[in-house]
């Protein structure tokens, strides 16, 4: 008894949360047999402890990084440019050597070859990135790491994990006193190197330890950084999801409009290019828009493009499917990203359309007749509303994950986080910033005068191209769902009458009265069931569902 | 130790499945613990099949029911009238002798006031159809009939349970020695009473057992029943699933061609509803084009339409939202059926899309002044095709099923039973069974030479409505994304190789290259990655995802 009495007092004093209960040893046996086993871990955790103080000396660090793939590698170099030391381990320490001996040689880039010397070269309250594969390579690293961590510390998962993992791992940490941050990282082996995209969330507490470190890593945007705090759990990593299902909207319109282009234009790639360069400067300035104008310039050493030699599957990683699938659980409308990822699923099936093409045919596509400028100006609109309606979408599935996750989502900042660094980023973003900054509380971007006005004066343009593509049958899964939705989207009454009707006839599943029209017999905010055919019962359906 | 042997024999000769390893007796003494525990479950388990035996001269009835909500009840006297016996249970017993003493009088069915009771009268094999709430009240109604069922007993599940559920009861009672079925059932009250579309998937081995009560039960079309065994452990509610996805997209062409129709050429309930009894005699000859007809035609007290006084609000129960997520975990595009569901969520957002409708403006719908027959023959059409393209879709889904969870799907099979008695039945699955029963391993409804055919006859009229609804300013997601989804399909080469190239570009996440163009420098079934800038690494990505 004494021997836990005076470990209990031993970890009282040096601040380590206890997990012992003096009341469970009045207990029974097993409760003994289980304590004593909680011990020996917390007592070999304490000696991993231990280990780690005798080399505090060498607490050296700013910042730890787990992971040196070539995003790790490049958000070291970056962090080590704006003057942080950084510490990297990596499993395979072989790579630490060749990291210090190559890419960092000359910087103050330090190395570990262990999780003890790791966690030991940290300054207090260590601050570790995590950059490895998401899934159980994270959890396996914040096991390796626990017992040598105390309270304070700050675990930041900088991969592409899933924001319900996030969630998770932030409850697990904070219950043993651990900060957890979960941090959206966008750019690509660019943006990490030079300034992505960060977009941290999960425990508060961390944000004034990392805020300054995170900051000057970030792009920065007309003086600001393009990285804030999220919002609680796993905000960050929602966010950045919710970004990738974006990027997958932006990279499938960006498609269709060359699509277009080269076949209801006629135009060539090179020609292509030219309108990319000049849709650079306008409206559309983007950092993907900027790349396409590249790939299409790109020749292959025969001298013709080497775009028309890829192969026409989309892979994708997950993430765009994960922001489709949420938007179909929060109920929300997100329609061009799903028709995004669809589009990806339809290009992968490339065997099967090479034998539809053999006997589904279409219109024939005539020399274009008409003024081509004003094509392509009515097709840069059609573009610029499109993404409008995609961005709008996103922010609606944003305010209703807040909800639904109980966070504190900070619109402006999000904009701001995603107009430099990142993929997406662009000219747009600093307009949407500037909606959100004007009424953080904007229930939709197409509420916003500069939005309301933009679309108003592309709607005709892209009307037009929509209509266009459909008779010249060139498919454009994401231009006309956008549409869609903003035909939709400004309707007061939508024909959903019919089918709350249709459904009570067939499933008694009720539907209500518009006000306007409630009575005695059709009472208003009531659910009610008519005997559509005289025949069927006048009972709700209560197990049927459709 | 005899205790056990005697027991062991004791369950051998009832031909009990034996839960006892004797070698385990043998062990420790944990063991012993555990074997008492398992024996003393067991033996309350004999003990309530004793009391079950010895009722069971009462075993007059040729399958029971669970469940008496309006499906419950009508299915029952369903059964009854094709001269089966049914034993009717529910858990608030009043609903039994009302049930007999009203609906069920003068019938044969027999009622049940107890668990023990109910599977009591049941001949053997027990055949059990619980029609309760999907969810754990399914679970907790097989915990209470288990200990009173013997090896080769059949449950079946007919309620709207989620396919994953299925697949997991079907493993934990084939476990036990118990078979089960978890079958779809549609077609509403009407559906139930007179003879619904009936989906039985599960144990294999029960189906014989079945077979006749299923099959006299369902729906007759053309004289064969609209019930066939679907395939194995969640099948049967994984096709109602789909049929049920199949059925949103249906509801939302329909709704999509009233509001054309309404908003369009400006026709009032009436007219339209006249439009409706037209296409019934036509390709569109089907269940909801006719209960659309009554909707249409059905007039308040004061004369003048009740569709007009329904709220356009969609209610969802979730099966729509299932297809759907199940499609982007599958990688298929069943783009019809997303666009439905997302057309609910968007309908259920009265309030902001009211406050929407007073600042986004969309164009004049003039007097239509073109050939309004004409019209009405292309909207049709356009119905016609996004219809094909609907199944087409569904039935791609289901493919990619079937390999996914180790299912022999049966496609006629699936068709026919779709064919009546549920809530899409139509003339057009007739034409569907007909395909697959011609060529079963059709690689896609498209690729059927009726379809075919009809599709490229439709697809002039599809283009000129999709088109005139876009420059109207009429929201068509369903009508757009099936054309696009056509359009998209029957090409060999998709703009997809840019996507590639820009995934590349900023993630190195490579890309193939096209059979004809390789080289030795570009090799054919690699994966690529080019230094697209001159600036950044040859390094493939590795963890980092877009």
């Amino acid at each position: 008894m004494l021997c836990f009495s005076y470990l209990r007092t031993f970890l009282k004093q040096r601040r380590l949360r206890t997990l012992f209960c003096v009341q469970c040893l009045l207990d029974d046996e097993a409760s003994v047999a289980r304590i004593l086993s909680v011990a020996r871990t917390r007592i070999s955790s304490l000696a991993a402890q231990l280990t780690t103080r005798t080399m505090s000396s060498q607490a050296v660090a700013d910042i730890g990084l787990i992971g040196l793939a070539v995003m790790g590698q490049n958000l070291i170099l970056n962090m080590n440019d704006k003057g942080f030391t950084v510490c990297a381990y990596n499993r395979t320490t072989s790579k630490v050597d060749d990291f210090l001996a190559n890419e960092a040689k000359g910087t103050n880039v330090v190395g570990a070859k262990s999780i003890e010397e790791f966690v030991a070269k940290l300054k207090r309250p260590r601050k570790m990135i995590l950059l490895v594969k998401a899934g159980p390579a994270v959890d396996a690293f914040i096991q390796q790491l626990l017992p040598h961590l105390e309270e304070g510390d700050i675990v930041i998962d900088g991969g592409n994990s899933h924001y319900p993992d996030s969630i998770r791992r932030c409850k697990e940490l904070e219950a043993k006193g651990i900060l957890f941050v979960g941090s959206g990282v966008s750019g690509g082996e660019e943006g990490a190197r030079h300034g992505p995209s960060l977009m941290p969330g999960g425990s508060d507490a961390a944000w004034p330890h990392i805020k300054e470190i995170f900051q000057k890593t970030a792009a920065q945007s007309d003086g600001e950084p393009c990285c804030d705090w999220v919002g609680q759990t796993g905000a960050g990593h929602y966010v950045k999801m919710v970004h990738n299902g974006i990027e997958y909207g932006d990279m499938q319109l960006i498609c269709e409009a060359y699509d277009i282009l080269k076949h209801g234009l006629g135009l060539a790639e090179s020609e292509i290019g030219d309108i990319f360069t000049k849709w650079n400067t306008g409206v559309l300035d983007s950092f993907l828009i900027e790349i396409t104008r590249d790939i299409l310039k790109y020749n292959d050493e025969d001298g013709t493009p080497l775009l028309t030699k890829i192969m026409d599957s989309a892979g994708q990683k997950g993430t765009g499917k994960w922001t489709a699938i949420n938007a179909l659980d929060l109920g929300q409308p997100v329609t061009l990203i799903g028709e995004a990822v669809f589009a990806r699923c339809l290009s992968s099936l490339k065997g099967e359309r090479t034998r539809a093409s053999k006997i589904l045919g279409g219109p024939q596509i005539k020399p274009f007749e008409g003024n081509k400028e004003q094509f392509i100006a009515d097709l840069e609109q059609a573009l610029y509303a499109s993404k409008i309606v995609s961005y709008a979408q996103g922010f609606m599935l944003m305010r209703e994950a807040a909800k639904e996750y109980d966070w504190k989502l900070n619109n402006p900042s999000i904009a701001l986080m995603w107009r430099g660094g990142c993929i997406i980023r662009s000219v747009f973003l600093k307009d949407i910033t500037a909606a959100f900054r004007k009424n953080p509380e904007l229930e939709n971007l197409l509420f916003d005068d500069f939005f309301n006005k933009a679309i108003h004066q592309a709607q005709e343009g892209w009307r037009r191209v929509v209509a266009q593509a459909i008779l010249w049958g060139i498919p454009t899964p994401a231009f006309s769902t956008a549409l869609a939705f903003f035909d939709g989207y400004r309707r007061e009454q939508l024909p959903a009458n019919l089918l709350q009707a249709q459904r009570d006839y067939f499933g008694a599943h009720t539907f209500r009265i518009l006000p306007q029209y409630a009575s005695a017999k059709l009472p208003e905010g009531q659910d009610i069931h008519i005997n559509w055919t005289g025949r069927g019962g006048n009972v709700s359906a209560s197990t049927y569902q459709a």
